[in-house]
């Protein structure tokens, strides 16, 4: 059965999430020392580091909860974060080098989507601040689904959008254990993008070589 | 009694709030049709400025409500809007000329204050955006407050964290019914920033003329 269709994890698929997280927490940080937070930078990085995964990545108050670790409640210092973090990921949100190149030439033979675990409107946000938003037919998140990859869930959803059967899809993403092993017990083919050493042809480490082992999958 | 602090207003005081809207609204609409929404730029444009209208500036779901009018529900188009308003509100949040240099000016024989109608954190974020955040000893706002400009308490609580008189301080903002009033009525002297022909001592159009119409004032 021919390819039809191939889709994408967001974060650390198309785009250096783990940069930009790193460089926006870190900026923050450095933004609130500025303001007035008389505290050494890495005790903030790791007070910070663990209140986000108390609370989750889309808690809108980490810096009030960081603050009231040290006692203060100063808007200067929390609005010196906030400012700082969305101007470090303005600029880290890029994408990969060859994500664009490679899309443009995948579109000719396939139809391309997205199938991310996330909020709706943030994972729109990114493939938008990416300029990635026209390139995908059918983008599904978890949040509308109501199931996280690796559920089956959420890959037959993305399936019925485009009406094609599992074997006709394949998944690309850098997580085994969440896009490749929910791929796979979806029924879908599965190419594994990950930052090693390419072992066998699912695997790559180059975004630009999906084309070609998306021929050897066929 | 000499002059010891001189209030600002922020919105189109320190910088050009009104262009910064209107560039930040043309360009989320633009996006919106560029994401899909095939309705003429003039008409969502209209129904947009009467959702703000209604609902405030600081409601969160102006573009849902928008495209709910036009009976869509489609997050690639309300983040493409998110995303053009950040951007352009990034691009034009800068002082207006002059107001650096006169601010340092200003340090040197005043203590500098805010006093803003607004969400704290929502103004705190438009200092720091602005990079002038270091340069208030105090800035006051209606939310933190209770009380909005022109109401005197706003005036009065401003005085307090400095522990000065009302005639001690002058208040420079663009609004006649807001600032000017506000600080007449609370005993404040003022000078009225405005866009016209400057009439008297008072007034002016030019934010770098502020120093010589204290020394008139003193």
């Amino acid at each position: 059965m021919s390819i039809k269709a191939v889709f994408f994890d967001i974060d650390n698929t198309l785009y250096d999430s783990a940069t930009l997280t790193a460089m926006a927490r870190k900026n923050s940080v450095l933004a609130m020392m500025d303001a007035g937070l008389d505290i050494p930078e890495d005790r903030i990085l790791r007070d910070l580091a663990a209140i986000i995964e108390k609370h989750g990545p889309n808690y809108p108050r980490h810096y009030d909860e960081l603050l009231k670790l040290y006692g203060k409640n100063d808007p200067k210092i929390i609005a010196a974060a906030i400012v700082a973090y969305e101007h470090t990921k303005h600029a880290y949100l890029k994408p990969f080098p060859g994500v664009v190149p490679t899309l443009m030439i995948l579109r000719i033979n396939y139809r391309l989507g997205v199938i991310s675990n996330g909020l709706t409107i943030k994972q729109w946000e990114k493939l938008v601040g990416l300029r990635l938003h026209h390139f995908f037919e059918a983008v599904v998140t978890s949040e509308e689904c109501g199931f996280e990859k690796p559920s089956s869930e959420i890959f037959k959803k993305a399936l019925e959008v485009l009406k094609i059967k599992p074997p006709e899809a394949v998944m690309v993403g850098d997580k085994q254990d969440v896009d490749v092993r929910g791929a796979r017990n979806a029924g879908l083919q599965w190419i594994w993008l990950h930052r090693g050493e390419a072992k066998n042809l699912n695997e790559t480490s180059l975004f630009t070589e999906i084309p070609k082992i998306l021929d050897g999958l066929e």
